[in-house]
């Protein structure tokens, strides 16, 4: 068994509302920066074991799919390395 | 001006204990999640107006050095796109 790195992207729907990110974007437009919009989501680094590179995907996906992400609200996108 | 998109990942330095990614971590491998290690951080999109891609560079990078990330304890990087 091998270890392989991912790094895992979630993020609000676009049909959501972004709370978090919307507080950020306002705060930074008080503040006068010339920012114009904000989303906030997370970002998960997932170390996995398995025989090879094409089955850790395949693990890094499911793991995000069931416990990562809440795919009713969040979409998610799993990255090599 | 112009409009540039840029990807912010925000994570807890190495050397300070990542609570969230502890959590995660010990929950996927309790699953039977074959999980050797989870760090937890931020993703922020961010949206800035500028005259051009380098000056927009460096607004988003003071943007998330000053407002976004708390770099005594979190680093960060700044992606275009």
């Amino acid at each position: 068994m091998k270890e392989f790195l991912f790094g895992v992207t979630v993020m609000p729907r676009r049909e959501v509302l972004d709370t978090q990110g919307r507080a950020v974007e306002e705060t930074l437009q008080r503040e006068g920066e010339p920012v114009v919009s904000c989303r906030v989501g997370r970002f998960i680094e997932l170390k996995v074991k398995a025989e090879n590179d094409a089955s850790a995907l395949t693990m890094a996906n499911k793991i995000s799919e069931s416990l990562l992400a809440n795919t009713l609200i969040e979409t998610f996108e799993v990255r090599r390395g």
